[in-house]
């Protein structure tokens, strides 16, 4: 903290659950990444990736319907699965489908989207995942402003996927100048990736998000979430929704 | 924590700031760690182990001038030094005089303290530091109950070493039968911890607290507080203060 202060230095913090971010944001004068690897935001860059429009998120399941009956595609999950009168829920795959292309989506999800609501405190918000990791931290180098890596956790208490990202980020961010002197939670996060890094599935293996994925068979989702740098877009938050310019 | 709440299993979860205490506090059957390793903690179980009758937490500093005002022993302190008109602050060394022994004393400090206030919604509340580790993790294996480790943190952020204390109970108790099925918050604390167990003062080197008492000259009292296991006792929480009995 002081650290930045007295420097002048920007800072690069990781807010490991909506919950505490009125703690860490302090100004305006900020980036906020939002991050559900499992799976909200990983799967909110494989629709820009496959050409949606835009994304709208919301964050209950009545806005979701109120969109949906003015003929939106619309997109629900809740403790992960699909929720009853949707069709597609929070699955990167849901966005392949071609016909998703060129469309406007809303979307609701148990932990991602809160987050997303949660960060619009902020002018500048944009969406993370280890899909479009190399894109973040370019994204970000090119800024001159504070960042705040924010977890969506689950259900506002700190998750281990969401933490191991903020590190990947700090990872590529840590020798930039002007983020000299980490503060504490970055430290922490930067050394958690760096211990998982060689094997990040087999790191998550006693998560508990990891275990509730399991049980709900998603094991092919987990993979498709934790691979590198297969986007090279940044989804940020315009107006109500998110684009990809 | 879906697998606790299927397995009827106890619950131990790191809690690594106050503010987050009303989103892991959910059920009365628990005992709560209160740890603000630098120093308010460790200089309360410097405090026991050197004959103190009891330890007043207060919350403001205009708490500890009105019992100060009725004769106490007044200890406050903000921001890592001593407050004004007040002979005692939070460092360890300040407990070792011969004249707190047998007596009542009333104390406040930035986080530590306030964690404590915080915690009080719980019944139970004990005070953990490297200086009673193994007392704590002995007395935590031997209740049936949910634990929260509450961090005190900074100023409601995250912080490194207070985190690695967790870790540290968290390794001590991970085999116990009634906890396996770790979350996410002590998974983290525990992999942090056991990077860090060969060299905990190194490994804190570069966190935001150490660098703020590096410059307030207290690296005795830094040193101080990494030592293990030199106190049994456990202060507890009773009526409104915390006795070691």
């Amino acid at each position: 903290m002081e650290t930045f202060e007295e420097s002048h230095q920007r800072r690069l913090e990781v807010c490991i659950t909506p919950a505490l971010f009125p703690v860490y944001y302090q100004s305006k004068d900020c980036v906020v990444v939002v991050i559900d690897i499992f799976r909200a935001t990983s799967a909110i860059c494989t629709a820009f990736e496959h050409g949606v429009s835009s994304i709208i998120p919301v964050s209950t399941v009545s806005e979701a319907r109120a969109y949906q009956a003015k003929g939106y595609i619309a997109a629900a999950e809740r403790n992960g699965e699909i929720v009853d009168g949707f069709d597609i829920g929070n699955s990167p795959f849901h966005y392949m489908d071609p016909q998703i292309k060129g469309k406007d989506v809303v979307l609701t999800t148990t932990n991602g989207t809160k987050a997303i609501e949660r960060a619009k405190a902020a002018d500048h918000i944009i969406v993370g995942s280890f899909l479009n990791l190399s894109a973040i931290a370019d994204y970000l180098d090119k800024q001159n402003k504070n960042v705040i890596l924010l977890c969506a956790g689950w259900k506002d208490r700190f998750n281990l996927e969401d933490t191991l990202f903020a590190g990947a980020v700090v990872d590529k961010l840590k020798d930039h100048p002007i983020f000299t002197g980490l503060a504490d939670s970055s430290l922490a996060a930067l050394n958690l990736y760096q211990q998982a890094k060689p094997d990040i599935n087999g790191f998550l293996a006693n998560s508990s998000h990891r275990r509730r994925l399991a049980r709900l068979d998603l094991e092919k989702d987990i993979e498709y979430c934790l691979q590198l740098d297969i986007s090279k877009k940044v989804p940020t938050f315009r107006g109500n929704a998110l684009i990809a310019d």
